[in-house]
């Protein structure tokens, strides 16, 4: 059966939600499709361009698009709107928040994130060195705050977490953290 | 030899500056203390419980308590110079963002870097919530930023990342980061 790229990621993605990052392998990624694992290798090169490619996908997902799009919205409301939607597209796939977490420290991918987001500061005025400082800082906490909330309830469900996790809590505490930073912003925002 | 828990995690925190977090384990800990891995847990019940004392142990270094008691100063040099020692404290260690990001995501330890941020946010004046926010909103910053840092560096060292590091860029952008929290926690106190 001849693979394309695709083909390697749908799959890849596959196995991701339904083993998790550590047990995510070429070698089982070549298993899901039926292929010797060096069929996969012409497409991606390695486990680190494969964690990218999986994290543009995830990233890829229309929920996220419609969210930076939004420019009829006022930038607040449409940047607060942005890290919303990037907290539930990362949680649409088990550790969805670690993935892109590292392939934005590896730098093949991703970058796109912080694109959108300085993209919204600068329309609404903010100079490049403030819409990017905006963009760093917001991701970092989107991506912190998911990373955190996805291992908890990894380890909540295997029993080792020491209390409940309370989801009206951490949804205010999230939205919270957004609208400080977008405060934050405004205060670089001229007018 | 009897061993306490103190030298279990001296002996822990060796492991993980010589081979990482993927490779620090119960026995690995065992074999450099030179004990069976049995003498260990019942100091240490298991590795959740081990990166949560590590994480602890990393974050009761000197220069970070000296940050969080520095009262005569301002509040926002106080809060800024907390989480430029933060990333110091974290860099010191291999893998350190790493571990107490794990720490923190199984609740198990480092709550005290919360109430660090927030004792400084409150003394400023601002309300619970809002001193809460930029707690959670700065620690995810600051470890985030500096695990991406550290996955980058050890990435570099391998030769798999695309670009070469700016350390100059890499320090401002973090110090922009910075502030942008604290100027968001700004608009939230009275005066």
């Amino acid at each position: 059966m001849a693979i394309n790229r695709q083909d390697v990621l749908t799959s890849a993605i596959r196995v991701l939600d339904e083993v998790g990052l550590p047990d995510l392998t070429m070698r089982r990624v070549a298993g899901d499709l039926g292929v010797a694992p060096g069929a996969l290798y012409w497409h991606i090169p390695n486990k680190q361009s494969l964690l990218a490619a999986i994290a543009d996908t995830i990233l890829a997902d229309p929920a996220l698009a419609a969210a930076a799009s939004k420019s009829r919205m006022r930038w607040d409301r449409q940047l607060a709107g942005y890290a919303h939607a990037l907290r539930t597209v990362l949680r649409r796939h088990r550790d969805g928040a670690e993935v892109v977490s590292a392939a934005l420290a590896s730098r093949l991918g991703s970058g796109g994130l912080h694109d959108s987001i300085a993209g919204i500061a600068a329309g609404a005025g903010a100079k490049p060195t403030d819409a990017h400082a905006a963009a760093v800082t917001m991701v970092h906490f989107v991506v912190g705050f998911t990373f955190e909330e996805q291992t908890r309830e990894l380890l909540d469900r295997a029993g080792a977490t020491a209390g409940e996790t309370d989801q009206l809590g951490t949804d205010r505490a999230f939205a919270d953290g957004v609208d400080l930073i977008v405060d934050g912003l405004r205060t670089r925002i001229p007018g």
